[in-house]
């Protein structure tokens, strides 16, 4: 294997296959990233068993100015050879792998002879048929995970729950997530879909680390699902990601479907309010802050306490309060998140009871969109 | 006590003092952060015992828009107050405080209550007299402390070697520092010092603290010093730090005076060869790379080794060689520390054997620079 490569390029690939690169693997083969030169294209693959993410460069490509000697292919320490690909001195790098799989990477003066490994000795990407697919616009992927992976739970004690679900049917793709003490749903129409019908859950974890590979852009990304794993595929990027296996819980019930009290805020406004209450929830054993709506005065007053520490209150401003008196008690870090997810929006929080869920949503789409809270009992 | 202040100029002056006051002392009290306001003025103290930082907002301050209605003074918990201090909802806030020293502090509808104590348990500053003090412009101070303070020893066994030797005589001002492996001297002439003769030790942790708040400005920074304290004043700050006791070694024999092979470099340059060399010592067990002169050959060779990894080798420019031919090995940590410090400049290297320390200058000026580096026995 024989090749030399404008650097850049070889680096803006190298960072996307190296996402899927753990450092903290058990299997060591998978410490190493493998390259495979064809007679017209690199391929680079980096993989932690869980996600496996392939980039490839082709010879027709001007900006990577790729020119193939001979075709092979190695596996080579990923760390390490990102490192110096990154500090080498000249605009453009060769690298050449001898029979005992020794890897020569020169640019300018400087001269790395490196230990690499046979590429068959790395483990083969899953098989995934193309014929049936599901076409995305990459903004909205990346919006939607965004919004429902704060809600998917931490914890390996329900290995299910550290997924999203992912439901298409009817050309409308829901996604929901939940760690049972909050909820995010997302629900989409997807305009031209044809594809069959799907019940899947990725792993959060994966569909984080494709949020942070998607751009802003409407480009598309297709979907190909197979038994065990789901494909993305994009640009010169292919994103496998397994699938956890399971039901998961129905969730359709966890919503309340009427309110008692409703009251409608500006989205980023509340989220500071929330932010100056939790500095001192965070201080205290519990963190917990207490909003306190008060119908006929009109009132509405969030509070946090530190028993060391001291105390904060603030009026909030809001834009509507209906219906009955209320004092609710909840973690404020997962308002935050659940804020958060809203952007610059007036939303509309809708409770029953003290102690039973409430929910925000848009104020101005009420049904593709719903962030749950479940409270804290205080007393 | 009660004043108001524009919320921007309390955060600075906030900043500053906050950067004395470590989470980890041992003395409850100096977790906090002693605000003073008499009737002109706001003083904020913070402090770890070795390091006190004093910066005062002036009612003249139109910037501040401070206004005090009520003189007296507080202790409060440092990072919770800074905390809430920031995430205020308006540009002004407002800070009373009653007579069990509980601090209300409000602005716009958010009002946090949180607990302080009587300043009168706040250690006082160290007394230093006005009269004689040692004047330099903020931007060299800041200089001369970053090219000096790289070989301050981090190791407790030899304590003295954790400060910067500073010696002040017939106008001139010489910086020393070595943690014995290496060296860095730095020599000025202060044009109009009028000052009395000095010979101290100042903690480099302290003078790395300060060089962080000087800005790159001709501004004066005012030295005085006292049995064992040093105070720097510049704008409305005062910093404060112990000096180091006991005699700090004699580092003058400790320059050789004499080399057996020069090599001229572009600092940065080498910098970034040292760099790559390192990318596979760093890997190694023994942090060590080669540098090879053959003198009859004019070839430069610098090389590092991991035996998991492999090798790096590098053919250097450079501008100039002569003398005998020489095979070294050094730490590349150090050598990388020692070219930052001269930034983009020419530096002559002098060596004179394989275990001598050999010396870095910039080419332009070999006096009043100079950073030396002991090698490693590798054979």
């Amino acid at each position: 294997m024989k090749f030399s490569i404008r650097r850049s390029a070889f680096i803006a690939a190298l960072n996307d296959a190296q996402r899927a690169i753990s450092s903290k693997t058990a299997i060591d083969i998978l410490t190493g990233i493998k390259i495979e030169v064809s007679a017209s294209k690199l391929t680079l693959t980096g993989s932690d068993a869980d996600i496996s993410i392939e980039t490839v460069i082709s010879q027709e490509d001007e900006k990577a100015a790729l020119e193939i000697e001979e075709p092979g292919s190695v596996v080579l320490p990923a760390r390490f050879f990102n490192e110096i690909v990154k500090k080498l001195p000249e605009d453009t790098m060769t690298i050449a792998i001898d029979a005992r799989f020794q890897a020569t990477i020169t640019s300018g003066q400087a001269e790395f002879t490196i230990n690499g490994i046979d590429a068959e000795t790395y483990p083969h990407l899953p098989e995934i048929e193309a014929e049936n697919k599901l076409v995305i616009a990459a903004d909205i992927l990346k919006r939607i995970i965004n919004q429902t992976v704060i809600a998917v739970s931490t914890q390996e004690s329900r290995p299910i729950l550290t997924g999203i679900h992912l439901a298409y049917s009817n050309g409308e793709l829901l996604a929901v997530a939940t760690d049972s003490h909050r909820l995010s749903q997302r629900r989409i129409t997807l305009n031209d879909a044809s594809s069959q019908d799907y019940d899947i859950i990725v792993p959060g974890k994966s569909l984080n680390e494709l949020a942070k590979m998607l751009g802003d852009s409407a480009e598309n990304v297709e979907i190909r699902i197979a038994e065990n794993q789901i494909l993305f595929t994009f640009a010169n990027t292919s994103f496998y990601s397994r699938l956890l296996e399971g039901n998961y819980p129905d969730t359709d019930r966890l919503i309340p479907q009427n309110s008692e009290t409703t009251i409608e805020f500006n989205a980023v406004e509340l989220l500071h309010s929330i932010e100056r209450a939790s500095l001192l929830s965070h201080a205290g054993r519990s963190n917990v802050v207490k909003l306190t709506l008060k119908t006929s005065e009109q009132q509405a007053i969030i509070s946090g306490t530190s028993p060391e520490i001291g105390n904060v209150e603030e009026d909030l401003s809001f834009k509507q309060l209906e219906g009955n008196d209320l004092e609710i008690s909840f973690n404020p870090d997962y308002m935050k998140d659940a804020l958060a997810s809203f952007g610059q929006t007036d939303v509309k929080m809708s409770l029953t009871l003290p102690l039973r869920p409430f929910i925000l949503v848009p104020t101005e789409d009420g049904t593709n969109f719903v962030q749950l809270i479940t409270p804290v009992r205080t007393f």
